[in-house]
């Protein structure tokens, strides 16, 4: 993420923002010029078995080592933007709870850290700010109406209507990955069963790979994983595929089978221009993509299958954090 | 629908319009005073199995007795607005198909009634012609959002956004009954499987019923039907439960059960502040809304499951004709 984004380029004269992606796994922060310039870029892993508590310590500190290493003191920072993976309450500024972050009930995030800094801090929902980021500066530029979905460990999503971010009545709309779509399916994060999520996620490639392995079908992901099926997830599955092993390739099918459907069902509800397809499971590319496409046409009406476009994200896995410097930006000048 | 409906006593000095419901199984005309009074008011049967061509014969002379009846001449009328049970193409006035309309395929309904008339005509689907009348005129006045979903033959639904009817990208939006939540359930209407309207509206109801029947389980429901298996429908489920029957209501309960599982996964994506539920199967009342209500608790997230409303139209049946109504006037006003 070198480069500079045209829309910060339109805002040069304004002072710095710092974003920050909060996922399952990973925490990546960054401090964006006014001139759309990457001043600092952090990346620390998020931990989230230690908790709450630790999590947030690591935050501020991240931040704090952000603002330091892109030469700046905090009074020259205009705001905070969190893009967190969790089911966020925005009116009261709560992450109510994160089937990825594990024990994060009804935390204060934003106080949390806007206490620490004395500087605005507005949290959203990681996949919602990837789809204001794709939508603002990416492949969505300029449409009406996408959606975004990022498949990773999770599956979460991102609404854009009428060109605005569309978080519903609280702040937790797009919970995509969250939809059932096999009645009494595989067990979910969330504690529910059959979500989509817990068919066409990266845990779910890995599970199922892992459940076909147990059963005796051959497959070089054995090798690839030292001999212990245990240690065979969808970075497992996707190596093996690219070499042509067939059940490696077989388990992403039947995965992108369940994603179509999904899409399928979001295409017949909202009927969208495009469909934004992120997360690190999305770097299969065709391999997914392709057999993913067919069953959404397979699943949905005529007429709004043949309108959406289905593509990968233009900012890559930076969609997250560059929408939620946008936010930080958008929303610092609507209460400025 | 005796009554005036206060939108239009707002403009008292506009002219009537014609408002057509076109349903898998009835028509209702209905000729709308510029002071909001029903002027005239004709019912017939769709008798979709005739096709297309007769069809829309049927409407234009219904539409013709219907000013008649309400004293008018074509000229003194201002426009025609269709609501129609079908998946529509908005910007070309396009029928492209409809599940419960046999033989719908891309058929021009808006140009043939139009030619006939000489009036404009204004087509929309008949679900989101509910949720405009409901949000204008009944259950969810002043609200942001909402979704209107219809339970009879099928399952449609409209959705409400920032006080707007949300169309999507061509007009089909909110094919709320065609989302998948039985990967590989039952044959459904639109030609696929485990669609929440195989499982949850009144056609599932009485196959449940009849299939459950046909396994020997013990029921009045066989003696309301003259010991006929097959004449069983969702009313004469609906009339056995009223009376205790012990597999009628266990008919219902596991219907209402996968009706809440598809309104967690709305209450999830949409964060809606309420969902209307209209059509006939509604009309069961507290003994389908219940367990529905349960069920979509037990599904969703508890910020958005918290949230919502989940309500009875306050229009009754007549949500779509007086959605219908109201789009005319609202198209005519802003094209004039």
């Amino acid at each position: 993420m070198a480069g500079r984004w045209s829309w910060m380029q339109m805002a040069r004269s304004e002072k710095p923002v710092v974003a920050v992606d909060i996922g399952g796994t990973k925490i990546i922060t960054a401090v964006f010029g006014g001139d759309g310039a990457v001043l600092s870029r952090i990346y620390c892993l998020t931990l989230a078995h230690e908790g709450p508590a630790r999590v947030v310590r690591r935050l501020n500190e991240t931040i704090g080592r952000a603002i330091d290493k892109a030469g700046l003191k905090k009074s020259q920072v205009a705001g905070i933007g969190l893009a967190a993976a969790a089911i966020i309450d925005i009116n009261r500024g709560l992450v109510t709870e994160a089937p990825n972050l594990p024990r994060w009930h009804n935390v204060k995030l934003p106080s949390l850290i806007a206490g620490e800094f004395n500087l605005p801090v507005y949290m959203l929902n990681d996949a919602s700010a990837a789809a204001l980021g794709e939508h603002r500066y990416g492949a969505g530029r300029g449409l009406n109406n996408l959606i975004y979905i990022t498949v990773s460990t999770g599956i979460g999503g991102g609404i854009v209507i009428d060109g605005e971010l569309y978080n519903g009545t609280d702040g937790c709309a797009a919970e995509i990955g969250h939809m059932v779509i096999m009645v009494d399916g595989p067990a979910c994060n969330c504690g529910r069963r059959g979500c989509l999520e817990s068919l066409a996620s990266g845990t779910a490639i890995g599970r199922m790979a892992r459940e076909r392995l147990a059963h005796g079908e051959k497959s070089t992901m054995r090798t690839l994983a030292g001999n212990n099926i245990e240690e065979v997830t969808s970075k497992t599955v996707a190596r093996a595929a690219r070499k042509g092993d067939v059940l490696a390739l077989d388990v992403i099918h039947t995965a992108a089978g369940y994603l179509g459907i999904g899409l399928a069902s979001l295409v017949n509800i909202l009927n969208p221009q495009m469909i934004i397809i992120g997360g690190g499971v999305s770097s299969m590319g065709a391999m997914l993509l392709g057999p993913a496409r067919k069953s959404m046409k397979a699943h949905a009406f005529k007429l709004p299958a043949s309108t959406v476009r289905i593509v990968r994200p233009a900012l890559g896995m930076d969609a997250g954090l560059v929408g939620a410097a946008g936010y930080a930006r958008q929303m610092g000048s609507k209460t400025a």
